[in-house]
């Protein structure tokens, strides 16, 4: 889903001294040098003018198997997405996830409620794609297994004829090294203060001495909430998995849930690669939290004690939202106040029992494990305050509620959310952006 | 549900110009200079050291009716309520409201988690002022009905002392002038820029010659979603009306309901009543939505062709909490892109069929009722660009979302939402305090 208006050619950073300069911290700790790439793909990008020249960065992208692949897919759930994703879905219920090809993506223009023009543009960007890909130059009506993703302001429609110029170049200049993979991330950005690129290397049980390779293009950065919003993820591995495999592999199965994968799979390899795959994901997110607009605080909030994985996660989504407690992150305040006030209107009287004044208990947790009992089992605790000060001066933020905290090991389900904090120059950015 | 740390001695707007601006500017057209006051309650209001000095305002407020009245009360539904809730909610199921002698409320302090002691100490607050509204001053231990109201920050003792010392002297002020009760609105005010203060006179279908008053009093502002959280409000009147008869006024039952109304209900007056409460109670609301912390907006969320109110209720708040809309509104963006985005999320799949891109329009509206159409089943709308920046320059803003435009008259139900912008002003608010 990518109908924003965030975006314009101006862009909203560039005004904003204060955002290069977390950029350049960020750019520094989060852009990797150097990256370990799956074999048997490559990756290309090019500036053809969706994206403001000012920009300097690369607004298609290309991202191809050398020889048809096996693969998957996870759709937004908005209502109202983007031509993309009616484009993409088809080619997953057409193939199965049999002999795709690749992605093609583009930035900074978002292809929405465009109507049959943008479902058009977005299937010729798919085909021409495709055409390159495999070969067949001389068929642009061949069915493609070339899978679209636009992001960026919506409401405008694609500039499809520089799309197609730029596409043989793009197509022709794609390569597997570091640069071609980083230029691909930047490709991807639209108010993203750094590019989102990870990789790494990994075995499988039945055959521990092959490694494999896993690398992943991400971005953010302002739309992440709910179920992806504007946020892309293209993910390659070279090790081979069936396409109904790979579609299981996500969403997982919560937490404690290993026994019921095992007996659901025959295949040792599915579960290692399932949880190598889940890892890998969680820190592409962590680059795009990290990277929310106008973000200075990266949180994580923790429930401990819940009696499904479902209602700890709520719990936790409700308060990752609370506007309230994320501008208090922002201002360095162990609001626990915030905490528990989010958390009771979580559920809302959906859940009775669930959360139970005197079994619970909220925290900040500093580096290092040390847990600041701020509410312990319904009351005020008894918190060193120049403790909590330090702890909140850190760029990362840990809240745990303790939903059961009575002593007992067996605590239920955990569930973990994160989010980033909300700021002064988030409101900047989406204020201004156009005046 | 007062669970809040944004409140600390130093009030956060007292280092900020723009604040009193608005403020001023608010003042003079939000705050009555007179005003109609029902008879049979004498309302008082007094400081006791719970607020700074330098806000010169009142903190402890009573207000009480001259003889037992019938009372009936709407709680949180936040399961971390403060002492006061559950003194006031035994109240109610003890007398059923019959009886009630009044309301005993105090701001800056909201005794959220403060355990057993902050139990005792509403209670004793409930008690204390009960002793001197009804005179039976020897037996402090004897229940009472005088309900009790907290609200500010929490985790703190109440001063309870202070409170206590400070009863016999708010008793002996207390009158039901208009500076009486506008005090006593002042007196509940926390980060509130004005106070909340709302009259009018009413009659009745049986008696049409005789003029009834109603009067509340109300407060903000930083957290009022979802039920109720820190808002509180008290409403009186010199109609007549029978407890369980005000107990079934609110909630309401939706618009197009009367029918059922008038069928669960043989009292004309009754529905006249609930009627004119709601309105009142609407116009209570407006006032905080207008004065949410930051706010520089008035915006107003309608939803036309639902399937059912509670539907059409959900879209307009799932809009209402999009931080990206909120943001983008204060920037005076006409954003149907954000618009768009929160409605195809708001029901996330549980509605199927509800949301009908081709059926759907998203427009900003105008004073006077001007309707300039965003989207237009499901795609772009032809909007002059000129009219609209114009629009959005306003105070009072506008989205109407159309769930079934297609021409027809029997349009389903319609739900309104009010909110207010995002600002940096609410940023600054709830992030710098107690720095």
């Amino acid at each position: 889903m990518s109908s924003r208006t965030e975006l314009s050619k101006k862009s909203p950073r560039e005004s904003f001294p204060h955002s290069a300069y977390i950029a350049s911290q960020s750019i520094q700790e989060f852009v990797p040098t150097s990256g370990t790439y799956p074999k048997g793909f490559q990756v290309g990008s090019i500036n053809v003018g969706i994206k403001p020249a000012s920009k300097s960065q690369p607004d298609l992208v290309l991202v191809a198997s050398e020889k048809p692949s096996n693969g998957a897919a996870v759709f937004t759930k908005n209502e109202f997405p983007n031509a993309s994703i009616t484009v993409s879905k088809e080619i997953v219920r057409r193939t199965k996830g049999w002999g795709v090809r690749g992605v093609i993506a583009n930035s900074w223009c978002g292809n929405t409620i465009t109507g049959k023009q943008g479902l058009e543009d977005s299937l010729i960007m798919s085909k021409e794609a495709g055409r390159y890909i495999s070969g067949e130059t001389t068929d642009a009506e061949a069915e493609s297994s070339v899978m679209v993703m636009h992001t960026g302001m919506g409401g405008q429609r694609l500039p499809i004829n520089n799309i197609i110029k730029g596409i043989p170049t793009l197509h022709a200049s794609m390569g597997n090294s570091h640069t071609h993979w980083l230029e691909a991330a930047r490709g991807l950005s639209t108010t993203d203060t750094f590019p989102k690129l990870v990789s790494r290397t990994f075995t499988l049980p039945s055959s521990p001495t092959i490694t494999y390779s896993i690398a992943g293009l991400t971005k953010g950065s302002g739309m992440i909430h709910p179920n992806m919003a504007t946020t892309l993820g293209i993910i390659c591995t070279d090790a081979s998995i069936s396409a109904p495999a790979l579609q299981n592999c996500y969403p997982p199965l919560p937490r404690n849930r290993g026994p019921e994968i095992s007996l659901d799979s025959s295949c040792e390899d599915f579960i290692s690669f399932q949880r190598i795959l889940v890892e890998f994901m969680a820190d592409m997110a962590k680059l795009v939290v990290r990277d929310g607009e106008g973000a200075t605080k990266f949180i994580t909030i923790r429930v401990h004690g819940a009696p499904s994985y479902a209602a700890g996660k709520h719990i936790a989504s409700v308060i990752a939202r609370s506007v309230l407690f994320k501008t208090g992150i922002y201002g360095k305040e162990p609001n626990w106040g915030n905490v528990v006030a989010a958390l009771g209107y979580s559920l809302m009287n959906t859940g009775k029992g669930i959360i139970v004044g005197e079994l619970t208990s909220v925290s900040f947790v500093a580096e290092g494990g040390e847990v600041l009992k701020f509410m312990e089992r319904g009351v005020l605790g008894v918190v060193d305050e120049q403790r909590a000060k330090e702890v909140m001066e850190k760029e990362d933020v840990e809240v745990l509620v303790e939903l059961r905290d009575d002593g007992k090991e067996d605590g239920g389900e955990e569930a973990v959310y994160w989010t980033c904090d909300l700021t002064h120059e988030f409101v900047t950015i989406n204020s201004d952006f156009g005046n």
